[in-house]
């Protein structure tokens, strides 16, 4: 099932999508729901991000060749980093490249989305904290990124976390194609079982620390061949499965 | 004026602290609001974080001395990270000493409270978007920071961000004692004209790149003085004009 997250008319609503329909959900996904049976036209809705998450946490360098490419290597301990809801922003949204950078990249990346509260997760049980996955992009101004220690500038700042188009609900997240295409033209392409750490490692590791929250997003890393985005560029993100994610670069008015 | 978050009968609330009473506030501190005339003793009450951020954004090594005594030179540019809403608790709440650490360490802090939703503020400026200040533990898992290159899990994890008593409205935060004691014996003392980095400074710096909603929260860095917590102390963080903020360690449950 595709759960996507819309507005109309300045309502705003969950439903579940339906070939070119959304049918209107009663409630919200993170209890038990019915469809209303009330079908809206997806053209006529605006999808907004699938969740609005209190936090995402990020997992840098779980795609060996991606760590190779930027001369690290792959750490012995995930490295775990948030990204904040204000970064958090739709398909269609778009990324407003900082003024504190000259070198924003993209980063294709599969998004775990939380279903329930939970803290110290066993490995058996992981599958019953998660209600879905949808794609992102872990946009990161890579020149700020070298010049900070802590990455909360560089990969925290406003639009940094495009994320969508919908939660898949029903996916087996352990080799799925993931693709970063930019104006039409492929720069990112891998599969999710060349993952260094699966997502069931990765829940539990996050979850040893802190409690994630429904609707909190865990990011999964990204594939090797990340690259620059410039002003006018379109940046599109496709996992198998999911769907595209696509979002424009544009200058901050 | 100092503004409590509260709870008593099942209900939360804000009031303003007069002496040893509350006077309700009607609404919410992030807008005009009206005193109800309706005084609640402080002894009836459970203090509350008296903020629910969205997110919190913290600086390191902000003072001299405390770099020095990690072995770490001031950096160029702040650096910055995030705890979670996850990580905040309040006066008098447990601090649960996390499962994945050996070396829980305090670090007092002057907390900045957001009063509104700002992005790119000007220097000048700064003072508008401030609500007031409150006292902050950055507590850390030393052992754990020095594992893992981001600091989500060291800085992050639940009840590592203790907050309050309450939010002091009217103070000028540029030369305030900041102390914290371990079961009443002195552990960190130093002043906050000792940042490296101004709150004006810190706040221009993060709004560069992100926006800040009301209630969100600032740390702006220890002084010298960090050390070890263990299960059974209490930790007391005091700041000139706003008060005294404790909390006990406790084994995780």
């Amino acid at each position: 099932m595709r759960i996507a997250r819309f507005s109309i008319d300045g309502n705003v609503g969950f439903g579940v999508v339906e070939g070119d329909e959304l049918d209107v959900i009663k409630g919200h996904p993170f209890a038990e729901f019915e469809r209303s049976g009330q079908k809206v036209p997806l053209d006529k809705v605006r999808l907004l991000p699938p969740v609005l998450p209190n936090k995402v946490v990020a997992i840098g360098r779980n795609y060996a060749a991606h760590a190779a490419e930027l001369g690290n290597t792959v750490p012995d301990v995930p490295v775990t980093f948030f990204k904040p809801s204000t970064s958090v922003v739709g398909p269609g949204d778009p990324i407003a490249y900082p003024s504190f950078s000259q070198e924003l990249h993209h980063e294709a990346e599969l998004a775990v989305v939380i279903g329930r509260m939970c803290r110290e997760v066993p490995r058996d049980r992981v599958k019953d904290v998660i209600l879905g996955y949808t794609c992102a992009n872990d946009v990161t101004a890579r020149d700020v990124q070298q010049r900070e220690s802590q990455w909360a500038r560089a990969k925290g700042f406003d639009s940094s976390c495009p994320l969508g188009p919908w939660v898949e609900t029903e996916l087996d997240p352990r080799d799925l194609t993931i693709q970063c295409t930019v104006n039409g033209e492929q720069r990112q392409l891998g599969r999710t079982s060349e993952m260094v750490r699966t997502v069931e490692d990765l829940i539990v590791h996050i979850t040893e620390a802190m409690t994630l929250l429904p609707g909190d997003v865990v990011l999964t890393g990204t594939p090797a061949g990340v690259g620059p985005l410039n002003v006018g560029d379109e940046v599109a993100v496709t996992i198998e499965g999911i769907g595209t994610l696509t979002n424009k670069v544009i200058k901050r008015g």
